[in-house]
C-alpha cells in the first residue's frame, strides 16, 4: 500500500510551550507532501526533520488566527531564498493573500517561483484539490472567525490485474486497461471470463480528516463518516467545557464524541492549551468515550 | 554602574541554521528592556531565556526583510494572549504598521494593550526615543530596501554627591541638586567650595551601536564614533567581498574596518551566512584589522 502519513509539527494551542510548537501537519501521500496550517516556526520544524521543502506543493490554511499561519510568510520566503522554482498553491481564507503579498511588497521581493492562492469559503463542503489519486475538501467549522477543516480522501483506484490469471486465460495486454475498470473479458471462443477472476479489488481508499479549531459541532459528522484517522482539536479537558464553549474550542471528550459518532477508525487529539504539561489525563478521559484515541506527538509519522 | 547589556537572540543571516536563529537583540538598560529586530521565532528565544515580555516596552525594527521582523506579529499576538496591558511602541519603516494591523484585522483581534507605531525614515540620523537616561537614534544604512541602524546612547547624568565632603563642609541637602549640576557651593562665610571637591564625576555615558544589514559604508563612522560596543553585520568573510557588495551586505574585514575608523572599544560580528558552520576563521580574520572583535553568541549577555 502506498504511503499515506501525517506528521504533526506542532500540537499546542495559541501559545507555544517548551514542549509543544504551533499547529502544522505534514501529510505524505504517495510521496507528495502537503502542509496543513503553518504556525510560527514551522520552517524550523521542517528543517529539523530534514524535509526537503521543494516537495511541498500545496499548503492549506484553516483560518487566520496567528498560531495557524504566522509561519507561512517565513516558509515562503525561505523557499524563495533557496531558489525554489516549483509552483506552490496556498489554500486559505480571502485575506491571506493580501497579508502575504503586502509583506513581499514591503521587502521588494519578486518570488523565484509562482505562488497561487485559492480562496476557501466556509459555507459548505467543497473539493479544492484533486490530483486523480487524492482529493482535498474544505469543510466549514464553527469558530470565532471563518475556519475550515480539510478532508484528505483517496480516490478509488483501478482494480489490480491478477497477473497469474490473465496469463492463464491469455488476455492480450491491450485489454488490461478495461480490466482495471471492471470490464469482463470475452475470449476468442466467446467465453466470458468475469472481471473478478482476472483482477483483484483496488486498495480501499483512506481518509484523513483535519478538524482545526472548532466548538463542538455535530454538523461535521456526515462529512467525516468512517474516516481512517480523525484529527480533532482538544484545547481543553472536559472539566473546562464551558471555557471551551466560550472560546469556541472543544474538549477531549467532545472530540472523542465526534469520532464515535463518525465511526472514525482512530482519533488524534491536539491543539492543547499551555496549561497542560502532562497529557495522560487528557488522553485517558477521551479513551473512555472513544478507545482508539492517541495524542499528537510532534515529529512522529502516523501511518493511515 | 547600572546595567547596560546586549543579549543576541539570533545571529544568522536570512536563512536560519541548526545553530543560529534569525536576528534579534535584547537590550537591558537599567532594567528597561528593548528589542531590536524580531526575526521569526524571537518569542520562543525570549521564552527559553525566561524573559518576562511585559518588560519590553519598545521594539525597534531596522528594515522589512523577513529575517528581521517576521517574528513581530507572533510576539505581539502572544503578548495579547497573555493579557498584557502596558503600552508598547514599535519603531520601524512605514509599511510595518500596515502589515501588523492587517494581520490583527484578519484575526479580528482587538489588542489588550495600546500599540503605537513610530515611523523611521532613512534620510538622516534622528533621535526617536529619549527617556532622560538613554536616547535611541536611527541612522540610515545602505541596503537593498530602506534600512536604519540604531544607536543607544546613555545621556550624561548628574554628578555624584561626595557624601563625605558635603558632610565635612556642612552643605545643606537643599543644595545637593545644584551640586549635581556642577554648581559650586558658597558657605555662610563667603568661602567658595569648588564643585569638584563636593561631587564626583558622573558615570561616563556608554553607547551601543546596532548596524543592521548594510553594504560597507564609511558614512556611518561619525555617528558611531567612540562607541563602547559596535554590532556590525558580517554576512560574509572577506574572500566574498564582491558577493557582499552585490547583495549590499558586509564582510568581517569591512565590519572591522568600520570599528577601527570609529574608534569603537569593541566590535561584535553577526548576521552570518548559513554557509559558515565554524566562525573561527571569520573571527580571526577580522581581528587582524580590529583586535577587540567577538562573534555574537546567542543567549549570552554582553555587558557594555
Amino acid at each position: 500500500m502506498k504511503e499515506f502519513s501525517v506528521t504533526v509539527l506542532g500540537s499546542s494551542a495559541a501559545v507555544a510551550t517548551d514542549d509543544r510548537n504551533l499547529t502544522s501537519h505534514l501529510i505524505n501521500h504517495c510521496n507528495s507532501l502537503f502542509l496543513i496550517d503553518c504556525g510560527e516556526g514551522t520552517q524550523f520544524r521542517l528543517r529539523e526533520l530534514r524535509v526537503r521543502t521543494n516537495r511541498i506543493k500545496n499548503i492549506f490554511i484553516s483560518h487566520l488566527h496567528g498560531d495557524h499561519f504566522f509561519g507561512l510568510i517565513g516558509l515562503l520566503s525561505t523557499m524563495h531564498l533557496m531558489r525554489r522554482t516549483e509552483e506552490i498553491k496556498v489554500y486559505g481564507p480571502p485575506l491571506l493573500e493580501d497579508i502575504i503579498r503586502l509583506q513581499l511588497k514591503a521587502s521588494e521581493t519578486s518570488l523565484s517561483y509562482s505562488l497561487i492562492f485559492i480562496e476557501t469559503q466556509s459555507e459548505g463542503e467543497e473539493v479544492i484539490y484533486d490530483d486523480g489519486r487524492l482529493t482535498v475538501s474544505s469543510i466549514p467549522l464553527k469558530h470565532r472567525i471563518p475556519t475550515t477543516g480539510f478532508i484528505f480522501r483517496e480516490k478509488l483506484q483501478p482494480r489490480h490485474i491478477n497477473k497469474e490469471a490473465v496469463d492463464r486465460f491469455g488476455v492480450p495486454i491491450i485489454f488490461y486497461s478495461s480490466l482495471t475498470k471492471g470490464m469482463d473479458f470475452i475470449a476468442d471462443d466467446g467465453e466470458i471470463i468475469p472481471n473478478g477472476v482476472l483482477t483483484n479489488p483496488p486498495d480501499i481508499p483512506r481518509t484523513y480528516a483535519f478538524i482545526s479549531d472548532t466548538v463542538y459541532n455535530e454538523d461535521i459528522v456526515d462529512s467525516i463518516m468512517g474516516c481512517d484517522l480523525l484529527y480533532h482539536e482538544s484545547t481543553f479537558s472536559h472539566d473546562l467545557q464551558h471555557a471551551a464553549h466560550d472560546k469556541m474550542h472543544s474538549t477531549n471528550v467532545q472530540a472523542a464524541t465526534i469520532a464515535k459518532l463518525a465511526g472514525a477508525k482512530r482519533l488524534m487529539l491536539g491543539h492543547f492549551s499551555a496549561r497542560y504539561d502532562d497529557l495522560s489525563a487528557m488522553l485517558s478521559e477521551a479513551k473512555k468515550t472513544f478507545n482508539e484515541t492517541i495524542v499528537a506527538e510532534e515529529g512522529v509519522a502516523i501511518y493511515i
